[in-house]
């Protein structure tokens, strides 16, 4: 390694042989220069705690209509064959659509929907591209959770991102009650970088996607999350939408009530953001998982 | 089989080859014939929905005394190789202890503590005497729940309990929070009885302590008391306790959370309800999980 080394100036390395510390981050959560549809207590509760709650962003009829809008693609046979969609091991059930805003025409309206796509820009200060979008399928009485993670340590590691400049929106499609393996978030752990220890394996995308095991933060970086921001759930009725920051520490746990869980997920990056080499991984992840193309969301 | 057949007698019959419907119970879940520390208030509502709250049934002190207590036994190797102690197949670590109350002297006490016997008599409307004690731990970050089901299902298949009039008394020894785990009960649950499919083996109880697969209600039941009866959680600090009905749906997800779960569990049964032989296994369980001494319980 010489001085010159591209990860001796990165400052979010991760991946690391060794354990590191937790990095401070330096760039801010909302980021400046972007009109849209929130308001100054809104921003700046995104901002400390590096999410924001929307109750009834989707009307019951559209919820209705994107509900049957999954159960479609469920069960179409050319999509359960497409790269793009995750099946679970087991039962064969498809569990996640990726890319489905090229799927999907309804998906595609819904993503440059000013609700959805002004507020991402609002909250990124810029203008903004789809780094990632898909659907999720969470089955009642044996849905599987996701143990902790930050989903910017893989878009950098494993995509490129350079910084945490990318927000995600999560729109219920059922009820998130808290006990049928909702979202949990650690509000205001988007401040802390956590790295990860372990090399990343070639075409490692096609394990994590279904169950994730390098990039996972250790247990006393974890814990010493929790005890300083504490656990939030994300609850409410289906239609309710959730933005967070790339960086945020979250999870969910099993499920184990008869209530099925499904939303809608999309990842907004700033144009200002677009994705370079891996930072952390033998070569980048598809472009169904992580985009490429990086011109400007417009209505 | 012959119409003097007891099961042709028996109102729960269960572990039966083929799918039967649900059963109404007829037995009250408050029984009179015992005065108590409850209020009427409070009956009525354990009558209605199965089960009953005590917000700091133990005091600080005491809860960080059997916290010191559990940590003692879970470390004292003569316990740890005794076979009541149910250790985690992977981990090897302790997760459950069964007739605590034999083994430790400051659990014995609480057993017998007005704050606690005095509520099951009143409950039960009887004398009463200790079917089943134990503690659990739930480590942080990869605790596993506990499928739905009913107690009484099992302690009438497995251990010759006649009739639904038993009750649990779960003490918390740490926080409980909606998203580490905890009891989930479908209030109201404890009137329907739900027959369960599969005869039960030999020795069924070595592998049911750790992973229930035998006496497991079908989704269709499970979901029809969901819907019917919905899903409320035991949250709330340590110290806290709930007594529960032995005929209610409950169960709990896993634990992903940094947080861990500890509690004592103590399951008191009417004298006037002691067992008699199994109603769905070949023979009955050892002692240690259902004991055959009715002796009145006294301070």
């Amino acid at each position: 390694m010489t001085l010159t080394d591209v990860r001796t100036e990165d400052r979010y390395r991760t991946r690391t042989p060794e354990p590191t510390g937790l990095i401070e981050r330096v760039e801010p959560t909302v980021w400046p220069g972007a009109d849209g549809p929130l308001d100054a207590a809104t921003l700046a509760g995104h901002e400390a705690r590096g999410y924001s709650q929307y109750a009834g962003l989707l009307s019951p009829n559209e919820v209705s209509a994107y509900r049957d809008e999954l159960a479609r693609l469920a069960a179409d046979e050319k999509v359960k064959a497409d790269e793009r969609t995750i099946v679970e091991k087991e039962s064969a059930e498809v569990r996640s659509i990726f890319e489905v805003h090229r799927i999907s025409e309804l998906i595609a309206e819904l993503v440059a929907d000013p609700r959805v796509l002004d507020r991402a820009r609002q909250i990124l200060g810029s203008e903004v591209y789809v780094h990632q979008s898909r659907v999720n399928y969470m089955p009642g009485f044996k849905g599987k959770g996701f143990y902790w993670h930050s989903d910017f340590e893989t878009w950098h590691a494993e995509d490129g991102m350079p910084l945490p400049r990318a927000v995600s929106m999560s729109i219920a499609l059922t009820d998130n009650y808290p006990f049928n393996g909702g979202l949990m978030v650690m509000p205001g752990s988007q401040r802390t970088f956590v790295p990860c220890v372990g090399e990343t394996p070639a075409d490692h995308y096609k394990a994590s996607l279904k169950e994730q095991e390098i990039g996972v933060p250790s247990r006393e970086h974890i814990a010493e999350l929790a005890q300083t921001y504490g656990i939030d759930q994300f609850t409410g009725p289906a239609g309710s939408a959730l933005l967070f920051d790339s960086n945020i520490m979250h999870g969910s746990g099993n499920n184990i009530t008869p209530f099925p869980r499904s939303n809608i997920f999309v990842v907004f990056n700033s144009v200002e953001n677009s994705l370079v080499e891996p930072y952390a991984a033998p070569s980048p992840r598809p472009d169904f998982v992580a985009s490429r193309t990086f011109t400007p969301l417009s209505r």
